[in-house]
């Protein structure tokens, strides 16, 4: 297969971008493929490569290993590991997420050659929510506003509160939405290998993420059978459904519609406020965060959510390859 | 290991019960163990068993065979497989999941000789949900409702609810709210490991279930870094946190507090009303649900969100015998 | 997919036929299908079988609970799982692998789709080799034999060499050799997904086995580069090899050559001649094996061998219809 | 857990050695740490490190792009991945092994310090055997040999042979004998995780491996039960066997005593003679082999058979670990 490096570089620099709400490296990452790919074409082989680290302050992180930060992993990476460092340093760290993103640009390409693609965006930050459906937003907008949403009026609001956050030195959470379009009816394994399982899994192993919903999601507890049941009509010779309460995955396997979830994400735990902590030999201690810090990273978790997406979705479409024969509608 | 085989069978036949909401069957599911388990005691080889089916109303289900219903498998069933038959009588079928209460109670019963215990209950049933947290509550209450819920009041509205809807021959969905509790820290791996995206992906597999989340879940969305983070104390010589918006996973890892999540059903598709409906000739129809069906399954998940929750703990705390040696604070 | 599950019982019968060598059941094993196949097709789901123990001769296995066997699982399963009870009893019981001839059946079928064969017969029996390739033998002629070997003047010397190990209470080992033909090229996954690896570890599952070889096999060690390199003709328009040292299999891949490989079983551990051995409690016992034992089981392990190599190629092949698109020569 | 690092380097500089009969690498192989590993210390998450290639030849590749050779991966990775180049170049390339080197490193040292030891060596170099079991050798000699066999006089043989194959342009096979001393007993996982299931499956991962046997291996197709069986006796409190035809494994788990068994080796495929071979547009041509290659890649292979072993004895070790508590005798 053909690979497209710049595609792939240019999903890497999305991420590393920074404003003022979110830390501000130098350079952005690059990656150098070690294997599996020559010529522009993979092998066969498997993929290798590496992201270069090349604006630490381990300093910083130094003075961090003396305390568990609250609700970071430095405590629980001690319970288990006898770490005696900060998480930040060890495989805690969000940086970890750039290596899915190049993985992900790979799964977007094969996915893209079967017409399958991806797109998220922020859907809330903070307090402020998007009013619209994904339907009734113009997604090619995303890449047009700092924190990611499609909606200019939501957009702005976010960046006030953003700017809010900053001068009290505090920070916020928020929610991305994902859709995979043009995905064929029969992707996806039950019972135990259900996609809307598999992309859940992948979800909540992004580090702040606190919860996944597909379709209708928790709204569907308060909802009637008769209101929430997609009535399937036939539609330019397909079987479709008027309605997407299902999120296009019905018995864990793909309908043909598209299929959406939102993501969760908490605040980020780092703020630059005094806080107090306890240290690695059990004594009380106040702290204030120091080093760059992200005040919402959600932004840049909407390409972390399409490479998740494009590797899980990858993931089940090739095993669909190797059983289905067509039986469509 | 010795199990306790009767307590298996009363978890099998508290998941049959039935109630005016739910289905009527005639006799509870029972199970026989064909290997794995002699005289009592594990053997130390694969634990098989088998659940026959004693109540099976096949000639409802033929009629089913011809159409396509709404926010069931059947279509997506017959795009993967070519089904010929309604999805109800293959591996979409709910029924699958009496197994999971039996292999749920093996690994119930392997945690608790660690003192890990695993309760769940029903928080929300439609539009009525439960006003307090689940320290508010006493959960030795839970079975003592018809609906599964501690909170007398809440239970209450539920059952007027659902009599309601099946007098308009409607359903709907929930949410149920699990706590593991006494669960060491250092239990879940990072990087794609994390216990919550063990338990998200177990979740996740319940056929209805639309949505996951931990500890503050959606709610983080829009509460600020300083009103999220959990402060650590010392408390009875343990490190231990304040608040526990954490849900007692940090860095994919337990951190010692309560684990606990919360889990959302959409409502049973399956209705007593008419719906329009596709039929496998790619026909217009009308059509009537018929059978038996639940009105809300929630209350009946219970069990099943126990023993998948109990299941994963299970895996991730024998990855952790084997890798942990104690540091703990 | 259409399934005959009527030539699986075939190999099951042939499985479980009896000679003066081998343990005489009463009766052959059935087996019943539970699910995943219905109206004689695959619905996509596990199937899953059962087949019923109709012949146990507990007592005769309490008596053995009592003591380590030599060469037997008694004492290792003791070590492992503290069973009480002889392992004969537990899963390392060959009996387990009937269900492998069922599963195994299936594999062969859907290979047989893809014009894929599997071919396996007796090539030793103790001290009496079959002097031939099986190039030069008609391998048609394996089931008219007792031994299940093709060669005539062979079959004849090792009947008369059971008859001589059955009058001394005795029993001994021999090879399998199977071949796999029409296996296109591209079948199997370097680095850790080779074909030979993965057929290695599926013939090293079987109880008895000792020894795994493709090919040219442990033969190749003293050969030389130029006499065991096969050169590459091409012959009606397709690159085939001179010599099949190779076994079909070049850098872990098929290369549309007959796959070939041989499997050494040891000698029957079970003998009808008295023994020193040591009871639960660590003292010097003697005993005399009592009971049904196989003199030889390498004839029933015939089918066997067919059944993992049948699911062996049948996953690495659904891997290739996954990723493989022709690019052949 | 502390890792020795430059004990690791010692393995690789080991298997980089060169001798008359080796390809001749101008500097050792050497590996650098990207993560896992801090102060020396593991620290939980994922061990990544890179060997960089310093000393590729890749015009000579070039030109070998053009042809199949025989008996090498080229045919089988253009049928399987479409390669336009020689498989030398991608992931068929025994370099690949030298990171399995670091891996089995890591591995080794964790099992040291449960005081399990792994030690192997050549048992034959192609017409030259041992002629004496590994229990008759004083297996400390084996890195004094340059052929790594700890046999005196066979070694002597072994080099004589290689130094006439080298200028005859011609290779050679061998077989390496690996034993796994003061394993405890329990490890191993019936019925498809067998000890010497997983160890057949690492051995046939390596490229030029033909055979696995393990204990009295394929000898013992032709030996009787009484002669084969390894009669338990006491000594010094324990439960051990008089013989070890077991190899060390009984019922896929381990018995307590030396686990041992053999792999054999294909004669190196690039040989210095002239060879008819195919070319990429399916003309006949004739060639000869240029660049570095070993005349036999034995003695080499002795620390890639070790590094195998290691990993796989750790992965069923952290097994046993997790389930196993004391029973033993």
């Amino acid at each position: 297969m053909q690979i497209d490096l710049a595609a792939i570089q240019k999903e890497l620099t999305k991420r590393s971008a920074h404003d003022f709400f979110s830390t501000s490296r130098k350079e952005p990452d690059t990656f150098e493929i070690l294997s599996g790919i020559r010529n522009g074409k993979t092998t066969g082989g498997p993929i290798g490569f590496i992201i270069p680290n090349k604006d630490v302050k381990s300093s910083h992180y130094d003075e961090l290993d003396k305390l568990f930060r609250p609700s970071h992993a430095d405590f629980t990476y001690y319970a288990k590991y006898g770490s005696e460092e900060s998480a930040g340093k060890l495989h805690a760290s969000g940086r970890f997420f750039a290596s899915v993103i190049v993985a992900g640009g790979v799964a977007r390409q094969m996915l893209s050659k079967a017409n399958i693609t991806i797109k998220a965006y922020v859907n809330q930050i903070g307090t402020v929510k998007v009013g619209k459906t994904y339907q009734e937003l113009d997604l090619s907008l995303t890449d047009q506003s700092h924190v990611k949403c499609p909606d200019a009026e939501a957009s702005e609001k976010m960046l006030r509160l953003l700017k809010q956050l900053k001068s009290k030195g505090d920070t916020t959470g928020g929610v991305v939405c994902c859709i995979v379009n043009a995905c064929p009816p029969g992707i996806g394994d039950p019972v135990f290998g259900k996609l809307q399982s598999k992309l859940a899994q992948a979800m909540l192993s992004i580090p702040a993420v606190k919860g996944f919903e597909y379709g209708s999601g928790f709204g569907a507890a308060s909802m009637t059978g008769s209101q929430h049941n997609d009535i399937f009509v036939i539609r330019k010779n397909k079987l479709r459904t008027l309605t997407n309460n299902s999120g296009g995955i019905q018995g864990g396997i793909s309908n043909g519609e598209d299929i959406f979830f939102h993501v969760a994400f908490k605040p980020v735990s780092s703020i630059a406020k005094e806080q107090p902590g306890i240290d690695r030999n059990a004594n009380n201690v106040t702290f204030t965060g120091k080093g760059r810090h992200d005040i919402c990273l959600v932004p840049r978790a909407v390409s972390l959510v399409e490479a998740l997406a494009s590797i899980t979705i990858a993931d089940s479409f090739l095993k669909y390859r190797a059983y289905v024969e067509k039986n469509q509608l």
